[in-house]
């Protein structure tokens, strides 16, 4: 069985009835997003939700699950989404697929954030991910240079030939660190440079970890 | 004789040859625009700029001041914009005109950082100039419940009938404290929050203040 759809199954139970849900993107929160109009045609759950990204909206909306604006959200309840790295300490790494701003933005202000992983994203020290950084665009050049004297190695992710845009209209920076020892630290001062919009650290924000294996089963913490 | 055109062209003298120079925005920053053409012509100064909006990047362009891509961008050596207000410590309300964003990640990339403002601007306390600060349209009801927990009053910023869009596509929200104590904790605090892209408190940034008299005259501190 595939591990990412074990732990999307997995975390999908935790919702109930009448729950405003956040959708995450990536290939994990696609199997939570299928999981969710499965229980919604199954058992005639009841939810609405928004979405942290254009893909995941376009999912949601060939699956039947209502969409709301965020003018109409009162509190999310839960959010359900991947990570690219997750330490012992439950922080992240998330961004990979370049949805990282609506993703905390969601995450941060949901009641719940549970995270779904496969085995293979467990790590003792984030960092040999390269760690996602949007940018605004605007002297992306003099933003870089700082990034770049944090000690990390910093590409801009490019999409074919030319460089990727966020849906927010921004630029992706990888920034190779290889070893992120404080990662609260480090966010802080990144967040803090002028030009940064956001990182992919996701320190002290997950409150579950639903951890898929290989097997099938999962382990929840 | 016009007090901020005084506090523009004392700031001015400061620039030398061959210097890069960031071009700041605003009705104060105007004036120090028109003032370095003039030492152009005058003098024979030459230097290169790099402006923090399209209105001033428009405006050098017609005075023939030269405007450089950020990729040409060694470093910048000094850098002219206005305020909305200063304080006693040097720290800074910005963004009164909406360019607070890309008028702070120039300001942060250079070497001086010289602040004219006329005698108005000067308060003991920050904060009765409401605080712009730039947010991301995506799920802008979220982000705009978390600045009012800080304790403000949040209003986002028309143009007309429809939402002000800054440069970078984004929002202003100006926020309404009365009176801001501690600005670095303050700016910290806000700047943490995912949905932030950016405020207008400018803390231990300003090299040079040049103030501007209604007589004429100016104080530089």
């Amino acid at each position: 069985m595939n591990a990412k759809k074990a732990a999307a199954d997995k975390a999908v139970e935790l919702i109930q009835d009448g729950m405003t849900v956040g959708l995450g993107t990536g290939s994990t929160a696609y199997w939570a997003i299928h999981r969710i109009a499965e229980r919604m045609k199954e058992e005639g759950l009841q939810l609405q939700a928004v979405s942290s990204s254009k893909n995941s909206e376009q999912l949601a909306n060939q699956l039947g699950i209502p969409i709301i604006p965020f003018s109409a959200v009162e509190t999310i309840d839960i959010t359900i989404d991947g990570a690219d790295e997750v330490d012992g300490e439950s922080s992240l790494i998330k961004g990979g697929g370049g949805a990282l701003l609506r993703e905390k933005i969601i995450a941060s202000n949901s009641k719940e954030f549970v995270v779904i992983v496969d085995e293979s994203k467990l790590v003792e020290t984030l960092g040999k991910f390269p760690l996602p950084i949007e940018i605004v665009p605007f002297a992306a050049e003099l933003t870089i240079r700082r990034l770049e004297q944090l000690g990390c190695r910093p590409v801009v992710r490019m999409a074919d030939e030319s460089t990727f845009i966020t849906d927010n209209g921004n630029w992706i920076v990888d920034c190779h660190f290889d070893e992120i020892k404080r990662p609260g630290e480090l966010g802080e001062r990144i967040k803090t440079i002028p030009g940064v919009v956001e990182h992919g650290l996701f320190v002290q924000m997950a409150s579950t970890i639903v951890v898929g294996h290989l097997d099938g089963t999962t382990t929840v913490r």
